[in-house]
């Protein structure tokens, strides 16, 4: 086992009251001035909006708001609202929605902590002294960033999407109430549900050797995440699995399920660029097509590993040959996505043969580096073999 | 599920290098000076002491100390502490040890934080407006108090042992080096064991339903420290072992295993004055005796949970019928505890029926109060009916 650093100060609200305690939490923290940033208006068509906006003022907190982040959060709207803020003196950032929200306050206090542009920030992963504190009141299950160490932005201009994990992008506080999520759509429903495996079996399948209590947790949670997902797809409005949703999407990716693991998440890296040229591309649609890619191209190089989480996680068969495993493990995982309604091809997913080579030096920044993963550090060359592995099989 | 607020800010530094990060975790944290608190000396022995001092001096920041910390630490030790920290002027507290060390300087926190005597503060459940910071190096893994919001004391002149339950009492750091667990003799890492599973048990054995996540991550974790006890009661310097445990010691009882779920800890409060009255009886040991007999008084109460946790936990039989499982799962349990060296009897523990009277009336407050369980409040007269189920059968 690797030694790690576990912190996850976010102080949780979980359950069908959690808005209500967003007024004593603000006052308590000594919250003078909030922003209230939010998305395209899904929350006021859900009355959230209304219940924030009423915790704030039962409270006597003033704000000022922004809506119109957008999905793949763009660093122009980060810009502008930093300035905002600097005009307003806010001191807290609270969104409303999900993970794209999140990632604009993230992204915007770290522009207001350091002072600097935020996406050179976000750029050269620059931590402020003292994080920018913020709250999320989550509206759907899926990035996690509720209680990640993780900020993910779009540079429109420059058709990049670039991340930055530090503890500065923690959130002080997340309010989660599993009966917001229930106007999300069954695709985006499914492309959270994932994003929450995904950021799982991105830590799950990597190289550390001894690390018995951790593989436990997430197939613990995979299981119950594969579960609660299936259950969704049924019935969306199964406000139990829902709620089992949404608690695991934190713990997905706040690093209780890659403690003592290093991690490479090659296949989000990947991922990233595909949506951050195809905008209309979800960010776990894209996942259900790179991963299963992924783990074609690499499980050589981790025969065990890879099978073990075949077995665990899906039901291959715990006699057969690990290859044979590890194959079953991908087609059922496959087929699970597919019975989602997740796209599982580039075809599906809307990305063409001719726009490979173009995308794939995006993540190696014209080919001027390389990204990590399993078997070693992967070319724009190798990331176009595994764009094809993740094409239809031919007839 | 219950709604729930989850909040676990200690930062943990897990590893063979843990205690390195100490100097740069205090001085980071502004630290002026330190009180060092710790047991029986052990630490020396071990070469620990001299590693911690080392970080302190190479970080510059002054240091008092106060050793003799004793098990089921006691509030007389507390009261002078917190008296020296205030002449000294001490604004953080290091302890080195286990959960007697954590819990004496949550204690000593206490009576800073809130200027009360500390015994009153911990009685009443007095919480401070603001937290007094302290850290922990971990020496043994068992009580959990590195993460968690519990402190209990021991009130030698009264023979009571009591604890309080809050945020303020969330250590800021832990330092968790699993090499520092390895001189801890055999039965008291089986203590440890026992321990660790009570918090996660406790909190699984209750009434709530829909809490699949929180069951899984449980099941997860208490599966594997029963693989790893196994090991250490086999081979006791299996440092991968120790690993596990020690960090499913934290997250036993950070409230991880708990979310969603009220929680009674009954078993947890027969046994803290078994251990009250009985100074030479260890915590787990207790629990070693005390847990199974309440199952087997409560069972009848939750047939469904308690055999699901008889299923899932300890190998019951599912095709069983329920009364079966769980009893088998029983079965199971004690068989294990004994595999481990750990007493299940009263008789092993030193509790004459002579005893019980007094005891269970120290748990009741004189039978001015019940304690909550599964099926309802117990009096005293209910306790010594468990005390009774955890004698030996007769022959």
């Amino acid at each position: 086992m690797q030694s790690f650093v576990y912190y996850t100060p976010t102080k949780v609200f979980f359950g069908q009251d959690a808005e209500s305690h967003i007024g004593e939490a603000l006052k308590g923290y000594g919250v003078k001035k909030v922003l209230l940033h939010y998305g395209g208006g899904s929350i006021k068509r859900i009355g959230l909006y209304d219940k924030v906006v009423a915790q704030l003022t039962g409270a006597g907190i003033p704000f000022v708001e922004v809506g119109g982040v957008e999905p793949n959060p763009k660093i122009r709207l980060v810009r502008s609202t930093v300035e905002l803020c600097r005009r307003e003196g806010v001191d807290f950032l609270l969104g409303v929605g999900g993970g794209s929200v999140s990632d604009s306050c993230k992204a915007v206090g770290l522009g207001l902590a350091t002072g600097l542009d935020p996406w050179e920030a976000v750029v050269k992963n620059i931590v402020p002294e003292k994080p920018f504190p913020m709250g999320l009141v989550l509206t759907i299950s899926a990035a996690g960033s509720e209680m990640s160490n993780s900020c993910v932005i779009t540079n429109e201009e420059e058709h990049l999407k670039r991340g930055c994990n530090h503890d500065a992008n923690r959130p002080t506080f997340a309010f989660m109430n599993p009966a917001n999520t229930l106007s999300v759509s069954p695709y985006q429903t499914a492309a959270g549900v994932v994003d929450i495996m995904m950021h799982t079996m991105e830590r799950y399948l990597t190289r550390d050797p001894d690390t018995l209590l951790t593989d436990r947790l997430a197939e613990a949670l995979l299981r119950t995440v594969r579960e609660c997902g299936a259950r969704l797809a049924q019935d969306p409005s199964d406000l139990e699995a829902r709620a089992q949703i949404m608690w695991a999407s934190s713990l997905a990716h706040n690093d209780l399920t890659g403690c003592g693991r290093n991690k490479t998440f090659t296949a989000h890296k990947i991922e990233h660029d595909l949506s951050g040229v195809h905008d209309n591309i979800t960010h776990g649609a894209g996942l259900a097509v790179v991963f299963p890619a992924w783990v074609r191209y690499e499980y050589r190089n981790g025969l065990q590993r890879f099978a073990q989480w075949a077995v665990n996680i899906w039901d291959a068969d715990p006699q057969a040959e690990p290859e044979q495993a590890v194959l079953e493990g991908v087609a059922n995982m496959v087929s699970y996505f597919r019975s989602l309604g997740m796209p599982t091809t580039m075809e599906e997913l809307g990305v063409k043969p001719e726009e490979y080579e173009t995308i794939s030096r995006l993540t190696t920044d014209g080919d001027s580096k390389t990204i990590p993963s399993f078997g070693g550090p992967l070319t724009s060359r190798e990331i176009q073999e595994i764009y094809r592995l993740a094409e239809a099989p031919k007839a």
